[in-house]
């Protein structure tokens, strides 16, 4: 874990939030790497469950929200923790997650528990009053349902179909940590998969491992190391307020095996509670039947932050020995920051210096998938293979003296380390191959 | 203006935040062809200024930052506007825009004007005390200006040299209004590129002059009306605290001539505050002259819901008489929520249902920047071009009889609703053709 969170620092993934300050507590930056390869993830994930697929519909709502939804919802009721307060240092901790004595002094008093409700809270216009309270969203699941309503008058969409979203979320957690995994700020991949109430356990059971699978085929598209990843079958007491089945994928971090993601199947519970306190209709009137009934809800969720997380650990590898040893990234093609780098064999010559920018300028203007693209002309060509390997950049592409007499090139393969010559022309089809991986 | 967010709504572009619950005050949900556009706007700003850039970067910092952020950058201290009451009915506005009367009851007497803060602040952890204080972010740009040390140490990047960023910012506004135009929650497009001390002010003021240019190819490229822009050189008095230039780049809204965009030369202010506040070194070591300087910062701002919105204006035309009379939304195809719509060209006959949704299919397994794509077989051909052009979907191809004899199908063009034939084969290409006008 320490030579991930290392590498992600001095390379550009991810950097503590505010660093300058001295942080705040479990913030973190995105840094220009990490910023490429969360777009690439959530890219990948709008392609295969929102564009191509042909029930289910991206929407982007508001992270504050009426007020009267969290009621609905009962995250204002329920969406608690347990916190007690040590007595003889007073720092705060789950109640349920503690072991006996303060880890931060060994104190073995504490208060009697309260509930912490976990919303981000604040207020609307000038006045702190609670007329104008107003909370951050928890979840980007309300948004979908709230506007159930709207995507069925404004879409011409029947059931079952989904709808989905990519958004923050904010927990007031009291205990985050573990680098990105748990951090207050977070952001979310959701779909709200709305079925026929269900004739019998069947209906809604087909649904849910549809998904399932789903999932786990995600996982296989990004290069989530399947052997470490596992099901866990929440018992009914473990369960949230609305869910009645749910399993979380868990993923072997280095600092255990904790929740990746989520799959829950939440009946009709949240729009027949906003049905009761809207005083709107949000049934679905079915087309053959002519009757109407309110949907049941299967929601499969994925965080950010968290592939992002197990993506990087599932490529991190550090192989060879002496001379040869090597920290690769064996990202999958698509997701790299970075999907190929340029160098000049040697950067005082200004013929090689001035054909790789020619090569790399025309790659650029090309296929906007095959971008960004690395340039590197310090030091010698082993270091910079190195430099790439170590930030998962696909494929090498470099300039040689050849290159000006015949116009081809040498690509470096990141996984084999293997080296071939291949004309300029063909670089767009030859990286193409590559992303395609 | 009606008529847009009566599309708007009615076809699943913007709809009410909250609507369920009566809406929230100036807060609005983007539906299923809103998202795509916004997805559209935000990918083509991230390849136009960042990938395509070798002296850009993007990153991705929290929305939630150290409070010390906003004393140094100043925001504590000057971010608000003078409030006031009436006195009869209790309203509140800013008391910069208002003339004379209440126009809520007519009143003509109001309280003092005092200050108010527009960050929404919130807390950190369980206690609701100062220590714990937190604010959401008012602009994107700090989360660069606390980075640049972090981006500096582990990209090989040199001055003259951006980091940009796209997120949310909030703004407790107290009186939003106007569609999308001004709201509390909204979405920034940010870039602080920074320079070398200037000698003298030619040089802050071409790297001025590259980016005033850069915003105006900007809004040609997403097809912003160029007669409906003017410039607005902010006089000195009313820039914000930090700005030794600003202009405004405004748009002819229905509303009136408002702000779209913002171009600010920053000088040193944000960096120089951050070192005394921090007590960290932010400065540059130049490899040339190996003497440390506090960059300089040129600052453009983009607002996604703006964009969104002039866009929208932009391209919405009403046309012909008649029966020949059409709304037709005149997006560049790249941006269209719907890249091509598919058709059979009759719903009863399953040879045609089926050979179109082969050819879509097809498409849809092919390039991804032609997707999503989208499906009808309801009513008749007319009234589905009518329905396509009102999203603004560039081509709309029709299976018919021929189709299934020679392979070819018709394509037809949004904007002069010219019809040909092609070949099946060819459609990847033609539409190819469509996305790069």
């Amino acid at each position: 874990m320490d030579a991930i969170i290392s590498l992600a620092k001095r390379r550009g993934f991810v950097y503590p939030g505010s660093d300058v300050y001295g942080g705040l507590a479990n913030s973190w930056d995105y840094g220009p790497l990490g910023a490429e390869l969360r777009r690439n993830i959530k890219e990948a994930w709008w392609w295969r469950f929102v564009q191509k697929r042909d029930d289910v519909v991206g929407i982007e709502t508001a992270l504050i929200m009426n007020p009267k939804v969290w009621q609905a919802s009962g995250h204002l009721a329920t969406f608690s923790d347990p916190l007690v307060e040590c007595k003889k240092c007073h720092a705060r901790y789950r109640a349920d997650q503690l072991e006996g004595a303060c880890p931060s002094c060994g104190g073995k008093e504490f208060s009697e528990a309260r509930q912490f409700n976990l919303m981000f809270k604040t207020f609307i216009g000038p006045a702190e009053e609670a007329a104008n309270v107003a909370y951050l969203r928890p979840e980007t699941a309300q948004g979908m349902f709230v506007n159930v309503k709207n995507v069925l008058d404004s879409n011409r969409v029947k059931l079952p179909f989904g709808i989905a979203q990519i958004g923050k979320a904010f927990r007031n957690e009291i205990t985050p940590g573990n680098f990105i995994f748990r951090t207050r700020e977070f952001e979310q991949m959701e779909i709200e998969y709305f079925i026929r109430p269900p004739a019998n356990d069947e209906e809604w059971q087909n649904v849910f491992e549809h998904w399932r699978n789903e999932m786990h085929a995600w996982m296989r598209d990004v290069g989530i190391d399947a052997a470490r990843v596992s099901e866990f079958e929440v018992p009914a007491e473990d369960r949230a307020h609305y869910s009645k089945r749910t399993i979380d994928f868990m993923f072997a971090f280095p600092f255990g095996v904790k929740e990746l993601y989520g799959l829950a199947y939440r009946t009709d519970f949240d729009l027949k509670n906003h049905m009761e306190q809207s005083g709107k209709d949000l049934s679905y009137l079915d087309p053959e039947t002519n009757e109407r009934t309110v949907p049941h809800c299967v929601e499969p969720t994925w965080g950010v932050d968290r592939t992002l997380l197990a993506v990087l650990l599932s490529a991190y590898t550090e192989e060879g020995e002496g001379d040869d040893a090597r920290v690769v990234l064996k990202l999958k093609p698509a997701l790299a920051p970075f999907k190929a780098a340029v160098f000049p064999l040697l950067k005082n010559k200004p013929e090689l210096v001035a054909k790789a920018k020619e090569v790399r300028s025309q790659l650029m203007d090309g296929d906007p998938r095959l971008l960004p693209i690395a340039w590197d002309d310090r030091g010698n060509i082993g270091k910079r293979y190195l430099a790439q390997d170590e930030i998962g950049t696909p494929a090498c592409i470099t300039v040689d003296f050849q290159t000006l007499e015949d116009d081809t090139v040498t690509i470096r393969d990141r996984d084999t380390k293997e080296q071939r010559r291949v004309a300029v022309a063909d670089l767009p089809s030859v990286l193409g191959e590559f992303l395609a991986r």
